[in-house]
């Protein structure tokens, strides 16, 4: 079974067709390394890349990608609604298979030390890869931008980065980091009142007080309650239990699951725990799954 | 995607190594074809290989294993606790991936022709290809066995093969055709009555008024009820609905189900039909599941 990494690199340019054809050209370039997709946002001026690769094959395809963004993005020059610090912004190292997150922390460090030494761009560590707790979220390693953080990192010992110089060049800094596997998931409800959708996120939510892996918003989509939701870690927090923990706050409401749906990709292990959880299936290995075994 | 067929050809070969070691390497011979398992039973004298493969490279190998057994076995000499009619008893093509039940049942008529025109083995397809009703279950095409076939295959019409001839060399004839995916799997109760496991498959199970694509038996196993099950087609009796109807009927005699066991491997695809069928998914495409994007 061929092991996979999954990288989302976010680059501060959403505009510049020709920038981003030379990014991706960098990432090409690299054989092993398949370049998913690429999502623009010209409002954000910040594009989100897709990548999967066998672990060895991601930090020179990232650094190449990075070293091609600093050359041609300048933070003293960049308008964008979402907030940034660095030309490429983040880069959370994912595992999809048959790779631990520890060895995802590591990439993170190596790419970290590389882009630091030899770019001579600040990296700051975050979530899994993180070195301390107030860098764990990546909202507090942005606080201020590229704008303040130009002072702050010479100034504030607490801003010093993980690699490279306490001091900003145009490419600004970068967010480096490992975590899990992220699922955009959404259940419908069998009712248009869109306060039993905010009232159910609000219970299963984590900060407040609910599963420690969901972030939950109720809202109302064409005409439909909705409990919108990111689960942040599959592993720990699993979908079947999130989707149980809703029905059983619907039915205090007297509501039931209409449906539910992905906003974007799943880890076929989601699923695969999700079958095995319902079918009480006690002894499912992966070998078992026949695709499995195709694959060397 | 890579295409994927799978294919389980039956040998009357269970006790001599060299014999099972001569088959193997003729689809070994087949850099394609991946041989994942050789079940060899000596009281059945009979061993069940399974091969995986692009449906382009099936046919060429299965057509040199073929000629190998028949150079190999002899059905006079042939003794063994397993009803057979061939050296190569039956070979059924299963739809895996990205694969048609017409393409295989195209498969089995392909290499269903070669061996009987260029081996002079006469073959009946059964099954999804079986070319009359009578032929459709394999019992009924191999009745009478070998011995019994070896007469009446001369004599009466209806014991004419879909190709070769109608005479009976020491390699027998072959049963050829397609079906779904077998799935084995057992429901364990929360008693040791097996009453209970016996009334629950009766209900469950085809031949007494059930569900089309179930086989079902109730044992004791381990001093636990279990309902023991053979799903012929999760395609149209998918798994879920299977396992909640055990969960109904038992039910009704106040047991709930403790867990379940797959034996053997089971299609990727019915472990997410399952998921997505709990989880009320409406959404679910290949596409989004992240491991399908890695294979080419």
């Amino acid at each position: 079974m061929q092991r996979i990494v999954e990288c989302v690199p976010n680059f501060s340019e959403g505009r510049r067709p020709e920038v981003l054809d030379a990014i991706a050209g960098a990432v090409r370039s690299h054989a092993a390394v398949r370049l998913l997709d690429i999502e623009r946002d010209a409002d954000h001026n910040r594009s989100v890349f897709t990548l999967v690769a066998p672990p060895e094959a991601l930090v020179p395809a990232l650094f190449d990608a990075i070293k091609t963004a600093a050359g041609l993005i300048d933070l003293n020059l960049h308008r964008g609604q979402h907030p940034r610090i660095g030309a490429t912004d983040v880069v959370p190292f994912v595992p999809v298979r048959g790779v631990t997150m520890e060895e995802c922390i590591a990439l993170a460090r190596e790419l970290g030390r590389r882009v630091g030494e030899e770019l001579g761009i600040p990296v700051y560590l975050y979530e899994r890869a993180a070195t301390r707790p107030e860098r764990v979220n990546l909202a507090d390693v942005r606080r201020g931008e590229y704008e303040g953080l130009k002072t702050e990192i010479e100034t504030d010992a607490d801003r010093a980065p993980d690699f490279g110089p306490a001091r900003l060049g145009p490419a600004g800094a970068t967010v480096i980091g490992a975590r899990a596997p992220l699922i955009a998931y959404n259940v419908y409800l069998n009712t248009s009142n869109v306060e039993v959708a905010k009232a159910i996120a609000k219970a299963i939510r984590h900060s407040n007080g609910g599963l420690r892996y969901v972030k939950a918003l109720g809202l109302l989509v064409n005409g439909k309650a909705q409990v919108s939701m990111n689960l942040t870690d599959f592993t720990r927090t699993p979908i079947y239990r999130v989707v149980e923990l809703v029905r059983t706050e619907a039915a205090r409401y007297g509501v039931t699951v209409e449906s539910s749906e992905l906003v974007g990709m799943i880890p076929q292990q989601a699923l695969i725990d999700a079958a095995a959880w319902y079918l009480q299936l006690h002894n499912l290995e992966p070998g078992m799954i026949l695709e499995n075994r195709l694959v060397e």
